[in-house]
């Protein structure tokens, strides 16, 4: 080696030494983060969001060191030898880029009003009044734009494009905004089809309770483990919001039992295994680097998708759930045929709520706030007007009226908690993950043969090659392009949703 | 205020901003201790250590930088106005001493290296297999000598007081070495007393089981409420060994059930419930400074211990506890007699275990392992002959031979996780407990008839004035001074034992 190719590897060597400290710090916010969710006292929320804001100032201070740049520029020759050093060294300039433009005051400010608002924020959804976090959100609000502001100058981009970056690299509106036109326009014409079609057709039979707590959560922990996840590395808790959290080595999934409905819990659960398959599945080599973490959320959300959404509500699956079910909770088999099952856990209805939408009117709520977040961010909206311009929003796309502000702006965590920018990503992974299914069911025979035995491994196995094993190495186009031979292409969430709510 | 006066109260204020940023760092890495033991699937060991190791080493580099040392050194003048401030400034400069003398590259080594023996040993007890875990102590037992010598020169002090000062500040083997000689003496005329004391009284009757785990769990909170415990800011889980861990704020206390008999939790919890009440009652107006935390391990074992061993398994607490007990177990009230508690509860017996141990006989525990880790860390005792030395130690104190090295050298984590000097704090808790609670008696007229009705509070009001309130302000011999009149005086101790287990 020259004596430039060797200080060029001892400069890559020492950022990968950085950042392995600068992941483990994130290791500890994340397993902090499921504690707050999952465990900790009510009391201990305001130590908590100090813990959060020093933790991300230290891990900020790690990566503005005026050394990391004379590393960063050095380590060029050393990792462009190996691919995987390469991606890693553009992500790891990325990150340092974004950390560089924002001061760590501002940092540390965020967490701590994200932590404080969040807080006010569950009191507030819980008596529907805004007016009592509406102060709050304000501050976040403006903390976020000024982030955004600095992003945006730093990399180039629009301010709410930097957000969104953060969440999904290289992922913009203009990427985002004619995909969601486009749907608005397909809904417009495919939601009344399938109530229609639905309408048609019998009735679901539900299910009567009650369902012992300790039966569901034993069937969930069957189910995520039939799925694939080693508890060994995992466990399974309660809270709130159903979340993955944790680390690749320990990841932490949660659900909410209700006793008279067994299916909120297992569907979330497997849900939330699809996310964790996706933490076990990363790249150990590249472990504690950028390179070797998850793609962004778009991808993670087509990983919790397509176990949820793609395999485990096809009729082959619901076909051997059904006998599982039956033993679990007993009462007569005709409930949990793959039939009933079908028309209960596959029913398309107009609602309040994101998180109990079905797959056909999930988009529009993100649609809505897509746009929402947006106007905020561009100071196009006011944080005072926001409860009207959600009602009218959802009105035009789906003919609802939110009752009050609980059903409306109050009911999502994320821009309470500082999140904006990360509502897009459920809806490209949504489509991400029916693109998925498609490659998948066509490069593995066997694969609905498979579902049918409650056997999610082949599945499993593809989706281990061609996204989890590869860490972050390429971004969400270049992924899907690889793994199905094609960019982002809507027609395929499309054609999933036709052959699942539509008459053929 | 002078210009050297406000360049001193600047520098102090940087000074308070740093450290409370260390104690912060110090919450999250016992937020996750109290994870890895109470919920970590085993998979997650390894990356656990490595965030203790990250986190700990990011707190050594935080009290290292070279503008601490300025900023302690011109800080003096603004701290003198106030004893709290000055107090806290020389545990900061003590703190940032100790700091100093170890190279970060020795603190992340010993973290990592502490976490991987302490996995192993976890095993190596199960199987009584002291070989499978020697190496990985001797490098624990390596680097800790690395350490004790390195704080030893820049403390004055030798290697081993280096260690015991980072436990409980300012006592060392000199102190401790006569008490413990002492207590050797007592014992060898008082086990025997009580021995033969107790074979000329009825047996204890047992109480037959079994006693259903949530039922004992429901005791267990109910009983720590009724000691004080809010949980609003605290929870009760499980692990393999009780403990007291996370923040003031957040306090988390650990106990284990047994189905055949509910004494082993339940006096548990009222131990940490001690601990807990401790962490709890700290000074809000310093917390997340050195002075305003625990004043050192042997201060915090004398308050799980005045609670458990001194208030409540007096005659007193136990007339009211019993009934307590019968309510939520059943059976026979006989049983639950203040007289049957007390034969089951307070029964001298020579044993193998020291955290089984009763109080007359658990110091010759303590003394034995003081002894060898003295030999261990000066390096007249090698690894290897650790078994042989235990048995031969224990056989002189109690007269006993444990079977296999889980019975004997095998038993206590500490070690094995790097914990060498922190023993002797059990023993000078329990005679500081005894201490205190003569001089809590003697101050609070009706404190025994309180515990009568089951209530600590005339116990906790004054503990919270004359320890938990005091935070770190004063050393060990001081706080035992200001509160009882005197430095540790051990005949409090011993009249305790005289009175609980002797003839009179």
């Amino acid at each position: 080696m020259t004596p430039a190719g060797s200080e060029s590897a001892a400069a890559y060597a020492r950022a990968v030494a950085r950042f392995h400290r600068i992941a483990v710090l994130g290791e500890a916010a994340a397993m902090l983060g499921w504690d707050a969710a999952a465990m900790m006292p009510a009391g201990g929320a305001a130590a908590r969001g100090e813990q959060f804001a020093v933790l991300a100032g230290l891990g900020h201070g790690l990566l503005t060191e005026p050394a990391v740049a004379d590393d960063l520029a050095a380590a060029g020759a050393a990792a462009a030898a190996d691919p995987w050093a390469a991606a890693n060294l553009a992500l790891m300039r990325h990150a340092q880029a974004r950390a560089m433009a924002l001061p760590a005051d501002l940092v540390e400010a965020q967490a701590r009003a994200n932590a404080a608002c969040e807080t006010v924020w569950r009191e507030a959804r819980r008596a529907a009044d805004f007016a009592a976090v509406r102060p709050l959100l304000e501050t976040v609000v403006r903390l976020t734009r000024e982030q955004a502001d600095a992003l945006a100058q730093a990399l180039g981009l629009s301010p709410y494009d930097a957000l969104m970056d953060g969440y999904q690299r290289g992922i913009g509106a203009a990427d985002v905004a004619p995909i969601f036109d486009r749907y608005e326009a397909f809904l417009a014409t495919a939601l009344p089809a399938a109530e229609e079609h639905q309408a048609r057709r019998p009735p679901p039979r539900p299910i009567p309770g009650p369902f012992p707590i300790p039966a569901q959560e034993a069937l969930c922990r069957r189910l995520a483990e039939r799925a694939g996840l080693d508890f060994a590395h995992a466990r399974l808790d309660r809270s709130a919001h159903p979340f993955c959290g944790g680390t690749p080595a320990d990841v932490r999934i949660t659900t909410r039992y209700d006793e008279a409905d067994f299916a909120k819990a297992v569907l979330a659960v497997l849900h939330e295994t699809g996310h964790a398959l996706y933490e076990r599945g990363l790249p150990p080599a590249h472990a504690r680097q950028p390179v070797g973490e998850a793609a962004g959320m778009a991808v993670h959300e087509s990983q919790s998708l397509i176990v949820e959404m793609q395999a485990c509500r096809t009729d082959a699956f619901l076909g051997w759930l059904g006998p599982e079910l039956h033993a679990a909770f007993g009462g007569e088999a005709a409930w949990y045929e793959p039939a009933n099952l079908a028309r209960l856990w596959r029913r398309v209805e107009r609602g309040f709520i994101r998180v109990d939408a079905d797959e056909l009117t999930y988009p529009a709520h993100v649609i809505l706030r897509f746009r929402l977040e947006q106007a905020l961010i561009g100071g196009d909206l006011a944080v005072a007007d926001l409860p009207c311009a959600w009602n009218d929003g959802l009105r035009a796309l789906l003919g609802l009226t939110p009752a009050d502000d609980a059903q409306g702006c109050l009911q999502d965590i994320h821009w309470y908690d500082g999140g904006f920018g990360y509502f897009p990503s459920y809806t490209l992974g949504a489509m991400a993950a029916a693109q998925l299914m498609a490659a998948a069911r066509r490069q593995t025979p066997g694969l609905d043969a498979a579902l049918g035995q409650g056997d999610l491994s082949p599945l499993r196995a593809w989706l281990g090659t061609h996204v989890h094993a590869q860490g972050s190495r390429l971004g969400f186009s270049d992924l899907l392009r690889a793994a199905t031979g094609k960019g982002l292409d809507v027609a395929d969430f499309e054609a999933h949703l036709r052959a699942r709510y539509l008459p053929s």
